[in-house]
């Protein structure tokens, strides 16, 4: 078995592939900081005004840093490096972040320089989140142990919590696994143990059998629909009368291929928009979970 | 103009893109040593005995170090290990180099730790070659410059020289393009301005109109050959009447795509096997030629 932060990062590296000095860059930048510690995140997704939407070249989670690699490209027009500059000047606001801009258009020492300022950056502010014992090392075997997010008691959509098997997903409820195998409620989903108005769901956004799932990743809304139109109106008929809560774990892969039930939060039925749309839509009512209080 | 050891080495990051963990391994050599005087050379071809050939994943020419990275499936069966373990002793003593194993089974830092040993190993043979003053920094300018080439008054075949243009062969010679634009002896190839008996020679291993060049890696050695029965046999037979030396600009893409005119040395008609393949045999009679002289 590989070491999962080398199947990642090797991963990460993949994905820029086909932007050579981009590629460049991110591997200076993981290499020149050579911490396992720091997490790298590739293409993070940030809502813009407009639903327009902007993916970031690479994410530092620890630090609220992003880095745009500006290949020579980025400069050819005025409009363009004005284009640029709105559109991070919005993501600094939406993910309260800082954007820093490596300009790959000078010499291989300038882009080194640049590279070495921005490992400068982090270094500090690692420095200083150690002195404030507020430093979290990127710690993958937490963010996918379901001991670890019991003895958190509380689990949120911000945490980037996911589960490689609906197993895990089950066991952080203490709800019993087996229980789906032999048919109990429904596949896809388990009642809570303690209470059976709180349901732990898993839904895919790949569809299946005419059924279809949306995730919206702005609004954090789910809608089921299914293409046969009878199918369809029984399914947001029985969840119009439904009252239940869900918690939601999205099986999806993310951007670097590692296939995940990602938390989304807990969920209601929105009748409001579920009788405009005419198709079973499920709305985000909270980003927390409380596993022992059960509450939100 | 992108930097040209930019381009260079995001090439060679580039030929790894489909083998993960040897790119991981490639990109941090590389921003570990941190040091744009150092060249990397990508699969360098050894010729093996029976015939056989090895492409060394990463060679350091100025050190004469060759770095193998054996992914996981290199440990798979004691077989493979000793056919490998045989394999890198013979491109030890072929090129006269020290081969590093890099054994990528272990985690993450392990690894680490392995390329941090080849950071050290280079370092200190640069440290040495500084105090004895015999260090030759990484200069692609040198390489291609044509300038360079002849203030160093002798062309070697172990200098890895190319140019990009034919006009650069031509002027390394003082010989004047403008003569083979109109239509001087022929084109592909311009007498020495000194001595008509000697001539410049600029094949392409790429096929054109039924001609066809050959080059052996191993030997140096040159056929040309024609699909036409008549012109391949006239050709030949011209060629053994002919004692003119070739100094030979072997036009080709280099693994990283760069198109050049690679020096490849100075050569004679061979009519022993001219006459057995019934195709024209160029051999090499030497890796030298001295600018100023004209000799071998």
């Amino acid at each position: 078995m590989t070491d999962y932060k080398l199947e990642y990062v090797t991963r990460l590296f993949e994905k820029t592939n086909n932007k050579k000095i981009e590629n460049y860059v991110i591997t200076r930048l993981w290499h020149k900081l050579d911490n396992v510690d720091i997490k790298m995140v590739p293409q993070q997704y940030v809502s813009r005004d407009n639903s327009k939407y902007a993916l970031t070249d690479i994410y530092f989670p620890q630090f609220g840093i992003c880095v745009e690699v500006n290949e020579p490209a980025h400069y050819f027009t005025q409009e363009k490096i004005e284009t640029d500059f709105k559109r991070n000047q919005e993501i600094e606001q939406k993910i309260s972040c800082e954007v820093i801009e490596i300009d790959c258009r000078p010499s291989l020492s300038e882009i080194h320089k640049q590279i070495d300022d921005v490992v400068r950056i982090i270094n500090n502010k690692i420095e200083i989140q150690k002195r404030n014992k507020s430093f979290n090392a990127w710690c993958p075997e937490n963010e996918f142990s379901v001991e670890f997010w019991q003895k958190k008691k509380i689990i949120e959509l911000n945490k980037n919590i996911g589960f490689f098997t609906i197993d895990d997903v089950c066991r952080l409820f203490n709800a019993d696994p087996q229980k789906i195998k032999r048919g109990f409620l429904r596949k896809g989903a388990i009642a809570h143990p303690k209470n059976d108005k709180i349901v732990i769901w898993w839904p895919s956004v790949n569809p299946r059998s005419n059924w279809k799932n949306t995730y919206n990743q702005d609004t954090g809304e789910i809608i089921e629909s299914n293409v046969d139109v009878q199918k369809n109106y029984n399914h947001f008929n029985w969840g119009l009368k439904n009252s239940e809560t869900r918690i939601v774990f999205l099986h999806h892969k993310d951007v670097l291929g590692f296939a995940t039930y990602k938390y989304c939060g807990v969920y209601q039925v929105n009748a409001d928009k579920t009788r405009s749309l005419q198709k079973l839509v499920w709305t985000r009512i909270s980003n927390k979970f409380n596993l022992e209080t059960l509450e939100n």
